[in-house]
C-alpha cells in the first residue's frame, strides 16, 4: 500500500486539524460555541458532538468570567485532571482538583455505600472556592451535584456534564439540565474524561484569545 | 420531564454496563478480542469500535505474556498514563512511562524540529526494558515508532495505535500495520488517550481473570 503522509510542521498540526473540522462540519455553529464544539470534535474525531453538546444560555461567557476570577476546576477522574491545561488555569489563579484517590473519599464512600465519585463531590462542596465541575466519567457524581444544587448546598459556576456510558448516564445529564445553573452537557451516552478536559481547555484558550486582542 | 434512575449498586455498575454492551452489539466477537473491544466501547459509548479495532494475530496472548514478564507501558500523554491501572501493572513488575514533559524531550524536540511526542519515543527506545507502546494522541509518535522498527532500533512487545484526529492519523496507523510487530490499531480517525488506556487495562484485567481460574 502507498501510504502518504501530509507534510505539516508540528506547530501547525492543530490549526490544520481545526481547518479540516470546519470544512467538514455540516452545521452552522454559533460564534461563542464553535471553539468548544470544534475542540471536542478535535479530541474525539466524532462529529456527533456537533449535535450532542447543549449549552445553557450565556454559560460560555459566565464560565470564562469565573475562571478570570480564579474559579477552580473539579474533575471526577485523574484522567480529566491530566488533560486540563493546568498552567493556563493557574495563570488566572485557579487550580484543578480530583479527590478520587483521597483517603477521606475512600472512607466516606465505603461508610455510605456510594461510589467514590459521589464522596468526592461531597468533599468538593466543602472547599469554599468557586468551582467548575468537569465530570467526564461518573454519572453518580452528576446525580450528586444535582442533589446538592437542589438542597442549596452547592452553587457551581458551571457544570460540565460529560460522563460516558450505559447506566444512568443519559438520565444524570438530563437532571442537570433541569437545574438553574450554567451547564455544558454532552447529551446522550457519549462523553469521557477527554471530552470534559477538552471543554475546560476550550474555555481557557478562549480567554487568552480575548486577552490578546 | 420524568427522569428515572436505574437502581444499580456501585459495585455492579460496570458489570451492568458490559451486559448492555453485549446485548446491543450486532457482531459476534472472537473470544480473546471481546473483552478488549467491549472495554473500549465502555470507555467511549461508541459502537464504531466493534468495526474499527484491528488486531494482529496472537497479539492479545503475547502482550499478556509480556506483561506477566514485566513489560512496561509507554504512553504519549499524561492522560493515557493517568487512565492506566498502574497498580495492576506494577503487580506484574511493570511501570507506566510518559516522557512528554521531560526536559530532555523538550530540548530534543526543539533542537530537531519534531513534536515532543517524537522525541519522547526516541527517549523510550533507549531505556532498555520490554515495552508496550500505548499511543492515544500523537500520530507523529506512531510514525516515529514505525521508523525505529524499520531501522531495527525498536522491537516493541505491542503497539497500541489509537491516535485521534485529522492530520496523518489514518496514515500513521496504516504504517504500523505494515510492520512485523504485534499491534492493536483503532483504524481510521477515531481513538484517544482514553481508548489507549482502556486497551491496556483490558489486557491487564484479562491476566487477572486467567490467574484466578
Amino acid at each position: 500500500m502507498n501510504i502518504k503522509l501530509e507534510k505539516v510542521l508540528p506547530a501547525e498540526i492543530e490549526a490544520r486539524s481545526f481547518e479540516i473540522i470546519s470544512s467538514e462540519l455540516k452545521k452552522e455553529l454559533r460564534d461563542e460555541l464553535a471553539p468548544i464544539i470544534k475542540r471536542v470534535i478535535h479530541t474525539t474525531a466524532d462529529f456527533d458532538y456537533a449535535e450532542n453538546l447543549v449549552f445553557s444560555p450565556g454559560c460560555v461567557a459566565s464560565a470564562r468570567e469565573a475562571i478570570k476570577n480564579g474559579a477552580c476546576v473539579f474533575t471526577d477522574t485523574n484522567m480529566a485532571k491530566a488533560g486540563i491545561n493546568k498552567k493556563k488555569l493557574k495563570a488566572f489563579g485557579g487550580e484543578a482538583f480530583c479527590f478520587i484517590d483521597d483517603d477521606r473519599v475512600r472512607e466516606a464512600a465505603e461508610k455510605n455505600g456510594t461510589t467514590r465519585a459521589v464522596a468526592s463531590v461531597d468533599l468538593a462542596s466543602t472547599i469554599g472556592r468557586p468551582l467548575i465541575f468537569a465530570i467526564g466519567n461518573a454519572p453518580t457524581a452528576l446525580v450528586r451535584i444535582y442533589e446538592l444544587i437542589k438542597e442549596g448546598a452547592l452553587k457551581p459556576e458551571l457544570v460540565i456534564g460529560a460522563p460516558v456510558g450505559f447506566v444512568n448516564v443519559v438520565q444524570s445529564k438530563e437532571l442537570i439540565m433541569e437545574c438553574d445553573v450554567p451547564y455544558i452537557i454532552a447529551r446522550g451516552r457519549k462523553g469521557g474524561s477527554n471530552v470534559a478536559a477538552a471543554i475546560v481547555n476550550a474555555l481557557l484558550y478562549g480567554i487568552e484569545q480575548v486577552k490578546s486582542e
